[in-house]
Parts: C-alpha cells; sequence; structure tokens
C-alpha cells in the first residue's frame, strides 16, 4: 500500500513535504540545502520552460550564457547589489585537491589557491554588465534583449524543496536600453508575461504590483512582482522584473554614444522566476489526495490504465488503447499507456492521482464489448462513462474545462480570503487568520518594519490595477495614498 | 569596413579564434578559462540541445536535474574516479562574505567555512549514484534511464572558446541496469545516437569505437566514442558513452533484489556530449570567409536582404518579402529579413557569410518587377536568379543539397586524409603531415605512451566498423589483433 498524505488541515508544511516527494517532484540531496529535481518534477519544469522561452522570444529576447563564476571584485562593484547578496555567497578559493600527505585521503591542495576568490553567481547582473561593456559602444548596438537560463546559488539557511533552495534553476532577463522610457516599458512587459504565463498556463491569478523599498531587489530602482496567495493563506512572491536605472552601468562605467554623438549612461532591467513557481503551482490546486496538475502544464494529461485478468484480455484492450492513444496524440493531447503488469489498477490510481494527471481513463474488458471507457477528472474526482468516439471528440474540451475551472477555483479562493483592514486591531486579527489583507501604510520603512515586527506581515506590494483611495495609515495615522496589499509570506 | 579573417593556411589556430569572436559566437570572459556564449552561438547549441533531446526521449530516457555540488567525500569514493579529476576541481570553502574591517571592501568570512569542502561538478556520476542508493530496491525499480542538461567545471590550465573551456555546458546521460548485457547495449546504442546525431545534423562523419585504457574516462571498465577530423589533420573527440560496469554500485553500495530475491550490485552507464560540439562543427564546415553552417543547425536557414534606394523602394520589397517569409515559414523553413537602414546591403552580405547562413537571397526594385531573386549558397557562394514562385518551391530542395553537400565534402576531406602506416618511419611521416592514421599496436599502454612521447599522436580509438586484420605492432613488433587509428588530437 502506498503511504498515505497527511491532510492539509492537519499540517500544511508536512503535507508539502510529502506530497512534493511521494509525487516524485523532488528531494533532498546529500549536498544540504540543494535539491534533487526528480523526472516527473523536471518534466513540469521543461513544460514551464518552453511556454516562458516561446513568450521571451516572442517579445524580441535571445538566449545566451555567461560564466557561473563571478570574480569577488565585480560583486562588489555595486553597493546595495553587494550588501544584499553577500551574506549568502558560497565562494570558490582554490582550484585542485591532492592525495593528503597521510595517506588519509583527498585534500584541498593549498598551493592552488585563487589569486581572488569566486562567487557561484547569486544572480549576474554583475558578470553581465562588465560583458555588456564590451558590447555597447553606439546607439546602434542598442537594445540587448538577453535572456539565460542557469543555475544559482544563494546561501539559505532554512531550506524548504523548490521554495527556498541554496541551489535553484531559473531564468534570468538582463536588458540594456538607450532611454529610461524604453527600460520602463521592458520592466512593464516582462512583469506582464509572468502575469500572463501564471494566469494561462499555471491556472494561477496573481496581484501585479510595485515592491516598498524595503522589499526591492539590492541594485534596483524599482521592483515589480506578481504575487499569488497559497491555500494556507500566505503570499507567495512568483516573479520579479527590476527597473535598474542606470546603476550597474555606472558601476562598470557602460556607456553609449547617442544619435547626437553624446556619451551616455545604458539604462537597465532584469527578471526572473525560478523553480519556486513548482511550490508555487503545488501549492495553488494540489489537495489531501496528491498534486493537481493543470492540463496546459501537466507531463501527460490524460493517462490511460487498462483492467485485465490475463494477457489475452490485455492484447485486446491494448489494441483499442493504442489506437485511442494516435488519435488523441494527433490533435495534441499527451497520452501515456501505463500497461505494466507488476502494478495493480488500484495502485496505479492512487498513483496517477498523487501526480495529478488531469483525465484517468480506465478500460476493461466490458468497455471493449461496450466501446466505452470510464473517464475520472483529476479536479473534481468525478467519474463519467463516454462512448470512446465521444471521448475522442470531448477530451479537449473537458481538459479545457480543467484548466478554467483550476484558474476559477483558485481566483474565488483568493476573493474569499482577500480583505480589507480600516483599525490596527482589525488588521492584526485579519493577517493572524491568513490571507491578502489590503491597508492603508505611510510609506515608510519605519513603519513597515514596525508592522512586521508586530504581525510578521509585509507588504506584498503596493498594487497596479486599483482605484487610488486616499486614507490614513493604520499604524502611524499619516496620509496614505492608496491600499497596499499585506500578507505573511514564503 | 569588416574585420578580414586570417586565412586558414595562414594560421589555422588563430582562424578559429576569431570566427568564434566575429561570427558572434562566443568570448572569453573577466573569469579565468571561462566563455560568454553569444545568442548567435547559443542558438546553434540550442538547435543541437532540441536534436539530442529529441532522441534522447524517442530512446525512452527522462531528464532530471541534480545538485552542483559535489561533497569531497563522495568524489573520493571511486578510486580512478577522484585520481582522475582530482588536480582540476574548483573548491568552495566558504559560504559568506563580510565587510572587511578595515573599510577596503568585501571578504571571505572565516568563520563561515563548510565542514566539509564542495567540488563544482566535474561530471555527476558520485553525486547521481548517491542518489540512485535511495531510488533502486528492486529490479522493478530499473532500468533508471535518466539524462541531465547542466554545466560542469573542470579547471583547465590551457583554455581554448568551446573546444576546452574551465566550465562549459552539457549533457550527461546516467542509467542504472539490472544486468550487464542491458548496460552495455545501452552504451553502445546512446554512442550510436550521437555518431547519427554528428552525421544528420553536424553533417559530421565520424569513427565510433574504443577507447584504448590510458583515454578510458576516470572509473569506467570501458569507453566508447566518436572522433571526427578537423580540417587542420587534428581528431576531436565528439562524444563518449561510458560502460562502468558495477564500479559506481560498489562504491555507493547500491544493490537490488533481482527476480530470484538475491541482491546484486547494479550495473551503471554513462554518456555526454557538451558544448565542444560546436567547436568540431566550425572547424569541420567552415571556410576562410567564415562560418558554414548545416541547413539542420542553423538558427535561421534563409535571410533576406532587401536592396533599395528609398523608403517606398524599402516598402514595395518588404511588401513582397513578407510573402515570401511567410510562405517559406509555412514548410518549415527558417527565414530572417534584415531590413534595417543603419547597414549596407554589401555589409549585410559579408555578416551573413561570416554567419555562415546557408542560403542568402536578395530582392532589388529590378526583382520585383521581374518576379525573381538572387540566391547565394553558402557552401559554394554559388550565385543564382529563381522565379519567385519557383524559389519557394525548391528552397527545402536545395537545403537538403547543402546539408548533404556539406557531408560529402566533410567525408571525402576525411578520406584523403586518413592513412594506413606499415613502417614506423612512414608512421611518424604521417603523423607529421596530419590526418587519421591506422596503424598496428600491440596494445599495451607503454607502447601507446612511447608512441605519444615520440610524435605527440595518440590513439583515439579501436574502431568498430573495420575487418579485423591481425599485423604486428610498429613500435615493439609484438602481434596485433587490427589496425587502430592514431591522430593527433584537440
Amino acid at each position: 500500500m502506498k503511504k498515505k498524505l497527511t491532510s492539509r488541515a492537519q499540517d500544511y508544511a508536512q503535507w508539502y513535504n510529502e506530497l512534493v516527494q511521494l509525487a516524485g517532484l523532488a528531494e533532498n540531496s546529500g549536498v544540504r540545502g540543494c535539491m534533487v529535481i526528480k523526472p516527473y518534477g523536471y518534466a513540469i519544469w521543461e513544460k514551464m520552460q518552453a511556454e516562458l522561452d516561446k513568450m521571451f522570444k516572442q517579445t524580441g529576447h535571445e538566449n545566451a550564457y555567461f560564466p557561473i563564476f563571478i570574480p569577488k571584485s565585480y560583486l562588489s562593484k555595486e553597493a546595495a547589489h553587494v550588501d544584499g547578496f553577500a551574506k549568502e555567497c558560497a565562494v570558490v578559493t582554490h582550484y585542485r585537491l591532492k592525495n593528503s600527505s597521510d595517506g588519509s585521503g583527498v585534500v584541498v591542495d593549498e598551493s592552488a589557491k585563487l589569486e581572488e576568490e569566486l562567487i557561484v553567481r547569486p544572480t549576474s547582473e554583475t558578470i553581465i554588465w562588465d560583458t555588456y561593456k564590451k558590447w555597447i559602444q553606439s546607439y546602434r548596438d542598442l537594445p540587448i534583449l538577453v535572456n539565460q537560463w542557469a543555475n544559482v546559488v544563494r546561501w539559505e539557511m532554512r531550506t524548504r524543496l523548490f521554495l527556498r533552495t541554496a541551489e535553484f534553476l531559473w531564468q534570468e532577463g538582463h536588458t540594456a536600453h538607450s532611454t529610461k522610457k524604453e527600460a520602463i516599458f521592458e520592466t512593464e512587459q516582462m512583469i506582464n508575461v509572468y502575469a500572463e504565463f501564471a494566469q494561462n498556463f499555471m491556472a494561477m491569478p496573481v496581484i501585479v504590483g510595485l515592491k516598498s523599498e524595503k522589499e526591492r531587489f539590492a541594485g534596483a530602482e524599482e521592483t515589480y512582482c506578481i504575487e499569488a496567495l497559497m491555500q494556507d493563506g500566505k503570499a507567495l512572491q512568483a516573479g520579479t522584473s527590476h527597473f535598474l536605472g542606470q546603476n550597474f552601468a555606472k558601476a562598470f562605467d557602460v556607456r553609449f554614444t547617442n544619435k547626437q554623438g553624446k556619451r551616455e549612461f545604458v539604462w537597465a532591467t532584469s527578471w526572473g522566476v525560478s523553480t519556486r513557481l513548482m511550490g508555487a503551482l503545488i501549492m495553488t490546486h494540489s489537495d489531501d489526495n496528491g498534486l493537481v496538475l493543470p492540463p496546459n502544464l501537466a507531463p501527460f494529461q490524460v493517462v490511460i490504465v487498462p483492467v485485465f485478468k490475463d494477457k489475452k484480455q490485455l492484447e485486446e484492450i491494448s489494441s483499442k488503447v493504442n489506437s485511442i492513444k494516435k488519435s488523441l496524440e494527433k490533435i495534441g493531447v499527451s497520452v501515456k499507456y501505463d500497461n505494466r503488469d507488476t502494478h495493480k489498477p488500484g495502485w496505479k490510481f492512487a498513483e496517477y492521482e498523487l501526480k495529478g494527471v488531469p483525465l484517468r481513463l480506465t478500460i476493461g474488458p466490458r468497455d471493449i464489448e461496450n466501446g466505452t471507457v470510464e473517464i475520472v477528472r483529476r479536479d473534481t474526482l468525478e467519474k463519467k462513462s463516454y462512448a470512446i468516439s465521444d471521448f475522442e471528440n470531448q477530451v479537449k474540451l473537458i481538459l479545457g474545462e480543467i484548466q478554467e475551472n483550476l484558474y476559477r477555483n483558485a481566483l474565488s479562493f483568493r476573493k474569499d480570503n482577500t480583505y480589507e483592514a480600516n483599525t490596527k486591531q482589525e488588521f492584526e486579527e485579519l493577517i493572524k487568520k491568513g490571507g491578502f489583507v489590503y491597508a492603508h501604510w505611510d510609506g515608510t520603512s519605519e513603519t513597515e518594519e514596525l508592522i512586521k515586527q508586530k504581525t510578521k506581515a509585509t507588504i506584498r506590494c503596493v498594487p497596479f490595477n486599483t482605484t487610488k483611495k486616499p486614507g490614513k495609515c493604520l499604524y502611524s495615522g499619516k496620509p496614505s495614498e492608496q491600499l497596499v496589499l499585506f500578507a505573511k509570506n514564503y
């Protein structure tokens, strides 16, 4: 028998950890804080990558690759940047091992010490702007619209699979522009690309907004973000896009000759999403039976489980299944046929429920006779019998329904857990309860810090798309321009 | 004006370095031995990745991701393995920076020293087999057919763009099997996948064979390889597939319960190709005018350059070009239309010749009148005028011809530069001249080393697909079972 998941109500964090491992998504490795992304988890990440990559290319970006190592002196060139990352840097100091003189094994060869230490990239602004200096002379060389898919390392003390790991996979876009306006346009465009991806592929509604100064990326002038609400009432920052102003251009002396022949500093943006999205995906849709995947990101959208007593029955079923599989694949539906005879149907049902496959199709000897199949939707667990030809026609429709249903459910969950607080007391009660809490804030880091100390809530963002309703800060009583979004967060 | 390439005859190494940089493929970074892969170079690598990934999946493999760091103790568990890699390991010793007490900048925080040093992976057998231990209990868990796309670091002292860099990108397949036979089948299957890829996509003929013991992967029982001949008469190892026996299973104590209920060690393979293939591609086809790309790997197969005097002419041409572009894209041909008015047609011709675009299409006002286009093939530099409709029909044919022609040329170059040596003197003259030299060898590492000392030639492989003609070793006079392949190499 399979191990049963801890329920969400019982212990949400425990449920999450078990689910990630039991569904074959990821596991901890022998290296502190670094995870192994298992094939099924990686297949979901590959789907995310493929869709995002397409969207980046459609908006004119190209991929490139920059070194994993950053000389310590590069990292130090932008003051706020190094302050933000220094405390979590993995540092390479030597480039050789040797046999120990006492024969006890392999040790670091002290004679192979690097003159300058190298940092395993926590993010690549510095190495990239050192490179862009060589690429940019004139306005003709701009814009540069480059993205890289890479691994990065931030030495986090408390790690959790996908959500916070010492090494993670991500993409980081780094663009260079001749005007501030163009750079801001790019920053906004990319946060909207992320929002669109979250909504259309992850079926995850997000709030788009600006970070407060305190929560801004180290080295940015403005950080735009998308924020999602998880089932336990905590917020998760799912993607960020930074307007970097001329900070990195100044740190690395990157100037261009404009059309008037004058030298100017270049304007920059950077933007990224990471394997953290996997955590967001899991915590948006899954249930006590396991993972629930939106069809647009499922490694396979339909799993077919045969029910048979003997080899002859299996052969009959398989011949029918192969034709169903072919016609589904023809219309772009991905199908897995699990005809293993080492596992019982019941075991398989539990397995694919755990793995969140959107549709499960069961077919046995009686179905063959009747020309029917039994379908179970993962989102509703609803069971229904179809004539085979009917099902083939409707499968895309059903998958579309599941995708929409997941989004609708997540949206209504968010709606039910979004509040506006009008007094300090109300605010603190709501934050304790969990969810998104809109409240007035005076715009100062001091008040923000005070609120965090008292309630553990942080400002998730100053949202766009809200009416600018002025009011008074709940904590300081000073005037506030608009409601901002508070929550406890991952 | 563009800088002119050094010719191959003048200085092959210099030609290569200039070409890689001028064609926008890669450049050196500020980090010793680490390269920046530029967008155009990365686009070729992406094409390679996509095709290889498809072939891996067709042969039943899945992707996953394992940590970039390997604890020093893991690396040490397989004796031959650590011997092979210890001298080129980047070692992480600390996990934090801090402000120096004298205010001079950021320094390593000595209080954040790791208990055990971490090695930036030079290859992942050890961390993966530490993981497989958790995945494998019974024969039902086998085979495991996993691949990862990743960056690796080997601290090479002398580096060259793509050919030998401290950091490079690659894929590494790591499979686990219940029988020796199955593992050997896998090893052979994957070297054949590589050979097929080299031939059908890179248009690069390769010799498939076995490495001698001396050239074997550190930790392998057998290493299979594909070897290609570069234009300067040197060999390049383009891919390897290793039969690892039970070495890593023993080092990490990975056993399974077989069908009879007995515990056995698991059998292993690993196999990889890297961004080194970019170097092989360049040195197989390119000429003194620049890069020459096989259509199957070109980021865009056709470039269209308009010739115009004014805006009105450009508009007329563009409207025609857009319809050509659409109909070509419809049949799966990738097209770039370079309508920039900041560069003259002559500049663009040189640029796309340098970048190796298979077909260049020029279209001017007279072409619009006559319904014609001018086509230049990059491989032959042949110029021809076509009726537009004719061209649209034939473009796939022409691209196919280019792909074949490149392969045919490379094959005939190899044929012309492959020799059989019957005496020591003849062998040494041929090696000096350059090319593939078949010769008899007694099978010992001593003779192999002696030959290397005297001639700088190494055994590239003991080729399959040759008749086993016995003879006598040219150096020791001892009996030899078959001819083996010698060459100087990259």
